[in-house]
């Protein structure tokens, strides 16, 4: 029995986050991956919880040993999601939710075709202006670069499983479940857990 | 914008009917397709409600009319679904069902692929029996090819976007709604109801 590797992604901005922890209180057995990454910390996160944070040089020993099952650069900083606690999840049944950008969703996509890739998508390019502006940590032209990449990011939505607008957050995570709930009922998915074919 | 066309299919004995039925009194704009049949009615069946009853004449000219979305033999009766009521529906944006055997099942996939199939499956083969038993309007000799046929029509099941074990009618319904709401969070979907990328 094996669990499902659902990918929540979209631009930044668009509330993959507290999406991700809102599916994740209301199901407590989902295993949340934690990225590595070489940003420094912002206030309130703490390491081996919101990330594992690391040098660049042990970065890229990680991408040298094919410790990572994704990897991007995003501005100066590299983000990263460590293979095996994932695999581990995964094998004992446990569905794994993994909370990374466009990038990273397509190369998991391409390295486990199973994967669910989920795009989350913003009400408006409006509203996710204001909410990375809201964010309030960066400077107006980070905040400009930033839009012009999350419209560029959008254009990756057809690439994808899933499109969940995220204009209310238990609308959302209701919509995830229910995509959680179909992808268990795959027929590859029916006849890897043993489906009664007695 | 348009609705979904959902197939429930699987092998005769397995549920479909009630499931068919639980799941339409829970949304009433569910549009139910009518099939057309040459066979007799049952006690309790009203024509152009539960089949629009015809002859075979009538049946032979809506084929060579290709009035029909999908058409199969079983046994000694035809049976098949006119396309017109249900490209109605799609159009108006209802979400129609049909309820139709495995044969007219891969065959509407063939013209539809958007078309989502649903193979709803049996506990086990002996329940399958049961159930077929209990409905009580065959012999003995049918009921043995009735089985057989069933088996054969198990391995079609890969074929299908999904499969929903009918252990319990709720359990089942509560799945084919969750596929619905996944289905329609398809990019595809998404864009063809003219998705936000403002």
């Amino acid at each position: 029995m094996r669990g499902l590797l659902l990918v929540l992604s979209g631009p930044s901005g668009v509330g993959k986050g507290t999406i991700c922890q809102a599916l994740c209180q209301r199901h407590n057995r989902i295993a949340v991956s934690v990225s590595a990454t070489t940003r420094a910390p912002r206030p309130g996160e703490t390491d081996g919880v919101h990330y594992f944070f690391v040098s660049r040089e042990r970065f890229r020993t990680m991408i040298e040993r094919n410790e990572l099952l994704e990897w991007a650069q995003v501005y100066q900083d590299f983000y990263g999601t460590p293979r095996a606690p994932v695999a581990r999840s995964l094998a004992e049944g446990r569905d794994v939710v993994l909370e990374i950008d466009v990038q990273g969703a397509l190369q998991v996509k391409e390295k486990l075709p199973a994967a669910v890739l989920v795009f989350i998508y913003p009400p408006s390019l409006e509203e996710l202006e204001r909410r990375l502006r809201r964010r309030g940590t960066d400077a107006e032209e980070r905040i400009a670069r930033r839009l012009e990449w999350a419209r560029s990011e959008l254009e990756a939505m057809p690439k994808y499983d899933y499109v969940v607008v995220n204009d209310r957050v238990e609308a959302a995570v209701a919509k995830i479940e229910a995509i959680m709930v179909a992808e268990k009922c795959r027929p590859v998915y029916f006849t890897a857990q043993g489906g009664k074919t007695s």
